[in-house]
């Protein structure tokens, strides 16, 4: 799909742009154009009209200032690693591009805070805090290349979230272009507040329809000192679901805890040939368990207990990984399993999340509803936290927004995950995806109040227009 | 102060509540009215024209509906503890007290969540949950009395935050009445949610002017099986601020770290005649400090390393509080404080919240700000989340709301806290009291935000009006 829309930016404009960014900051030709209208998202594009590289948020300011004027688009860009489409500029306009915004500004130690600007690495922000003993958790499968900035638009989660949560719970104040021009400070740098909405809330998560995130005040931990990890094969889907469960029931919280299908190991274990996980006929999928702490004897007693328990769910023999190398090489595997299917021709990734005790029911489900609706699903993800995700195979289904092929399955998974009281996205947003599926778990009331919020912050509509439920 | 109001309310709305929540649950006599028009906030009355006590979220959007189309004011109420004047009928009206929806609906153990009414008593949900080895952090001083409703409206804290968070990073789906009728639930009773805007975080700490809380559902955590307190003295405040630092500098994170001075522990001890913490000349303030885990060893060890550090900041000799006994009068000490103090005349309490490392600036800035504007502070609070609660005596001057007399020593206060980064309330609210000071933290862009958001959910301002910005 290559769509190309033409809004009411005039050359008048792209000079006004020029002198407030800078010439060289001001792109339009077709390369830029074309770089900057796609995602990791299928295999959608949409070109801008412009794509600005601004500095500062004073230049975002008078940009804004500009578009809201004229009803231009403005579509923000972090790293480009979204999964839901939610930096596409569906109506062309400006893109405006925060890599350029890529400081850190300040990693303060004796607060244990890091105010960083958004363009930054998130891999880059968290090995800069540990260099300093600190630890920034969330940490999406992208995070050598996505944006901080970009994380706190979808409020990314991660393998580690099921101990430390995701973005939203560490996000402590954040600077703000608000669409009108005009610049806040959602918050305050602290750890408790009662001041007012928490408009620093509203904006993690909110898909960059908002305003324009331009500072960021993180929480940082004491970096935990030693980290066990193992993986544990089941003959039993379910099994391993129920595992999931039972292991927060008796009181461990693993800082990992994640699951792989085995159809997903084998295409990823055959991609990257890289057979550091043995498979067997019998196996039907894979927790990866990490604890981490400070004592690596109440470490090594937690994983045997852990280890103990599993055994109630006709696990097979469980690997653990003596060295860094090969905990590097287990979660190499993990991670790049989405990067791997996808490339295997399961291009349609669903973010669904459930209560955890209910990942059998979705799981069986999901396997059920592949059948009716003659689809091949893989599915891995958090289990930890419920976040699984599902990546779909259809025979003849190339994936377009409103494919009509695909549109009654993937409306039957989210109805699923609907009444096992979950929901449609744990932490890639909704963006462009998933729009159509909002009525499944909100009512019009709901969505009513959504979009008058969004009315509120930008009331002529024109910052990443067509995202969410518009 | 005893202020009347009187609204558009007449005795034909008076006969459709009847209606709607029973006779007997609809009171207007003017014992009902006088129990109603006051919380735990300095001395302010304010009366409702009619109290309902309704049992279901249909009652109340039943009334909602009636008040809504004729413009009669309507405001919340828990069990009345507020700090802020939140549930003051300051318009008169109607007062809905939740003291009737107070069932625990469901203790969840596979998923580790509770879902429970408005009207609980927070201790009473701690028990509970404590009983099934489970464990709900957030436990503001007035635990034993306040609702967990209250809990959400305010954003409440407690001891505990400093290492488990506040309410806010435990609500994980919310069942509201809108002050239009309808009836949502912002979320999903998930981990991890990047599905449209978060309503959840919106509703928390929006003091009841948002909507009506009628269920919620709490994340729950394993309960940890050992803690161990100590109790140590500082010759200087100053220090003892420095100390709390250093602590999570150092990579320990406290299950609780506050700090009573020495004025406001001779007032508890002496009208408490609990002489558990003993008194010498040259102590200037103590901290509190309790570890928590499932590993006694490593609890014991994580304490000495403690204590070995906090000599450097020239603290007195420790007291390791050794059995549930001694724990319990330790920690009844600290939570009377605050009511204890305001009993001798400290009737205006400050809320401050500031970046921890601040702490000993603030002190030193308060001690400063009493002697220029002629009023004696005392200071405590969570000192480990920068959360220092400022109870002020001054001669002459009896609390209202516009007493000119005390509003350039408080607007001192809070410009100081502003200048280091921090908050004017951590967990008690704005509220009637702190509304005035609103505009040293935000600006009016963020003001006008806020109001807009307002005006979303609550059309024509009946609910809580003249709360926070109003």
């Amino acid at each position: 799909m290559n769509q190309r829309t033409v809004s009411t930016l005039t050359s008048v404009h792209i000079m006004q742009f020029k002198e407030i960014a800078g010439d060289k900051y001001v792109l339009a030709d077709e390369a830029a154009l074309n770089a900057h209208g796609h995602d990791e998202t299928e295999n959608l594009l949409f070109l801008p009209e412009v794509v600005i590289r601004p500095r500062t948020p004073e230049e975002i300011s008078l940009i804004f200032r500009i578009c809201n004027e004229n009803n231009i688009p403005v579509t923000p860009r972090g790293a480009g690693t979204g999964l839901s489409g939610g930096a596409l500029p569906q109506f062309g306009g400006v893109l405006i591009s925060l890599d350029r915004m890529n400081s850190i500004i300040e990693i303060d130690e004796r607060n244990l805070q890091i105010t960083t600007e958004p363009g930054v690495i998130t891999e880059v922000l968290q090995n800069a805090v540990k260099e300093k003993g600190l630890f920034y958790p969330p940490d999406p499968s992208s995070r050598g290349s996505c944006f901080i900035g970009g994380n706190i638009a979808e409020n990314s989660g991660g393998p580690k979230a099921v101990k430390y949560g995701v973005v939203k719970d560490y996000v402590l104040n954040l600077e703000v272009v608000l669409p009108t021009g005009e610049i806040i400070w959602t918050g305050a740098n602290v750890l408790k507040n009662s001041t007012g909405y928490n408009l620093t809330q509203l904006m993690v998560g909110s898909e960059g329809t908002l305003g324009i995130v331009t500072k960021i005040v993180l929480k940082l931990l004491p970096h935990p000192k030693h980290e066990l990890l193992m993986l544990v094969p089941f003959n039993s889907l379910e099994k391993a679901g129920e595992a999931v469960s039972a292991i927060f029931r008796a009181g461990y919280t693993p800082s990992a805890l994640e699951l792989v299908e085995i159809d997903a190991l084998k295409i990823v274990s055959a991609y990257l040939n890289d057979h550091t996980i043995p498979i067997d006929d019998t196996t039907e999928a894979h927790l990866i368990i990490e604890v981490d702490g400070n004592h690596i004897d109440t470490l090594m007693a937690e994983m045997e207990a852990i280890a103990s328990l599993l055994t109630n769910f006709d696990c097979g023999e469980i690997y653990f990984a003596d060295d860094e190398q090969q905990k590097a090489s287990l979660w190499k595997l993990r991670r790049r399993v989405a990067e791997v299917v996808k490339l295997q021709g399961y291009t349609i990734e669903e973010d669904t999340v459930v209560p955890r005790a209910a990942l059998p029911a979705l799981i069986r489900g999901v396997k059920k509803l592949g059948k009716e609706h003659n689809f091949h699903p893989v599915c891995y993800g958090h289990a930890g936290d419920g976040n699984l995700h599902i990546r779909i195979k259809k025979a003849g289904s190339v994936y377009s927004l409103d494919n009509p092929a695909i549109v009654p399955a993937l409306k039957a998974i989210f109805e699923l995950v609907h009444s096992l009281g979950g929901t449609i996205s744990g932490e890639h947003g909704i963006g462009l995806l998933q729009k159509d599926f909002l009525d499944i778990v909100f009512t019009s009331t709901h969505l009513n109040l959504m979009r008058g919020i969004k009315k509120v912050f930008d009331p002529n509509n024109i910052l990443n227009k067509g995202k969410i439920f518009d």
